[in-house]
């Protein structure tokens, strides 16, 4: 039987498929394969575990789900333009992404670039439509911390440490940072937009900032645990590619036992941050379990 | 002697030279790769056209320049953005810009895609910045028209237009919208943000708007002009590109001499939109004649 968690993910998977459906543009004008790659990369499925963050921190202060839903469209819009680039040839140079081909390989390069480019701009031109809150101080906020999130400062600075990143050098501090950047970062706002839509008190953002910071990093150790031990049929990517790549990774630095370790005890860390929304926050402790739990 | 436009182009230029150097990122951490190729992007120099009709548009209402050269910098960052990625081998494979080494051949093609999508980040970024305006809803204004400028139905539509377009079959109409789109929606953007910051009266909005869609048509015509007839030298990067590769262009369809023609008289109605500004509006007349007089 599935869990309260479980459940509550997978209705969020089927409404971020709907909204998306919704948000991602289809034409018959002369640029619709730009249109087209768009669509086939935001409706490729996915966990869309950032868009339920969104919801369940904003449901913490009673946001009407119609500004939430909007601001979680978005964030899964740009974290998916982040999944196109990466998997460019000149990047991670990947051929399947949740069991299907990469963009790059269903049209060609090029789209790849465009697609991604265009996401990137749908994601701020959502965020800053009036339909998303009537408050422009939110709106122009919710933009502002998306963008200090994704950019240079934050998840490609990231992406450029991990490209980068020398193998034989690297630390656990700064493989730490790497992934604060990369992935965390994002996750991060996925909370801080929930707080930001409900007027959050300085307290409770602190709360859902140290949750953020765990479970994201929480993830991405177990996104290590996985590409050594998960089943490329089940991830629906190729995995041991990190270890092929012999690129350095939390198990290659900690090995696997104690990156477990450290997964678990992040995911625990994070639900503690918790405790003053008590009850109201049942299914963001279920994510933090759920993280490390995963099997893809 | 210098006429007073280009007088005030050239400080434009100098003036977004200091602006840009203070918002690029400058770091000694890891990522320092990425943002070393944001500022040789940004930094190398341009017209500056685009910022300097966003100051002087705004300059017809009075607006405080604090705020204008901050929106400008935002635009021609960009303009920067779209630039890198149009130059990567992927799309117009373009080995000089400016004079110097296009990113990718500078760096590598990973930290041109890195550099062009922070860029865009960074570009609304500052727009949603409280220091861009005082009033949220100018801010989340702002970055509400450029996302939709710049996006998959705007700047990033008219490039897949670009590169997927069928040189036997394009008409003068369907390369009218595609350059409206490439070139076209970023122009209009940056003379309606001076008109977003000036409170601009709906009348004033319709003026600037029409001016800014002849602009946006005559400056491409003359860029197609250009590559026929300009000097490599003179223009810093490679000339009869078109030609060569068999691209349909104005040039192409219309002919050299009905394409100067055809730049003339929009450069020339473009100017006649700006009557109900009277003689403050001289600096973007000015504008229209270098247009289609510049010779790169």
């Amino acid at each position: 039987m599935e869990d309260e968690f479980s459940v509550a993910l997978r209705q969020t998977a089927q409404l971020m498929e709907r909204e998306l459906d919704a948000f991602l543009p289809q034409s018959t004008n002369p640029e619709w394969p730009l249109h087209d790659a768009m669509r086939y990369a935001g409706l490729s499925g996915g966990k869309r575990l950032r868009a339920f963050l969104v919801i369940q921190c904003a449901d913490l202060f009673d946001v009407a789900r119609e500004y939430s839903i909007r601001v979680a469209a978005a964030l899964e819009i740009m974290h998916t333009y982040s999944l196109v680039h990466d998997d460019l040839p000149c990047m991670d140079d990947d051929d399947l992404r949740r069991g299907v081909p990469t963009v790059h390989k269903k049209y060609d390069e090029t789209l790849a670039v465009l697609a991604g480019d265009a996401l990137q701009t749908l994601a701020f031109e959502i965020l800053a439509d009036p339909k998303t809150h009537p408050s422009a101080s939110v709106r122009s906020e919710l933009v502002l911390k998306l963008a200090q999130a994704a950019g240079g400062h934050g998840m490609v600075g990231g992406q450029t440490m991990d490209v980068y990143a020398n193998a034989d050098t690297i630390s656990v501090p700064v493989m730490s940072r790497l992934q604060q950047l990369k992935t965390g970062a994002l996750i991060a706002y996925a909370c801080e937009a929930g707080a930001i839509l409900g007027h959050a008190a300085p307290a409770q953002i602190t709360s859902l900032r140290a949750y953020a910071h765990d479970l994201g990093l929480a993830f991405q150790i177990t996104d290590d645990i996985l590409d050594v031990e998960g089943e490329s049929s089940e991830m629906g990517k190729a995995t041991r590619k990190d270890v092929d790549a012999g690129k350095a990774t939390f198990v290659s630095l900690q090995g696997l036992e104690k990156a477990k370790i450290h997964a678990n005890m992040l995911s625990e860390q994070a639900s503690s941050h918790l405790s003053i929304f008590k009850g109201n926050a049942n299914l963001l402790r279920g994510a933090a379990s759920f993280t490390v739990q995963r099997k893809k």
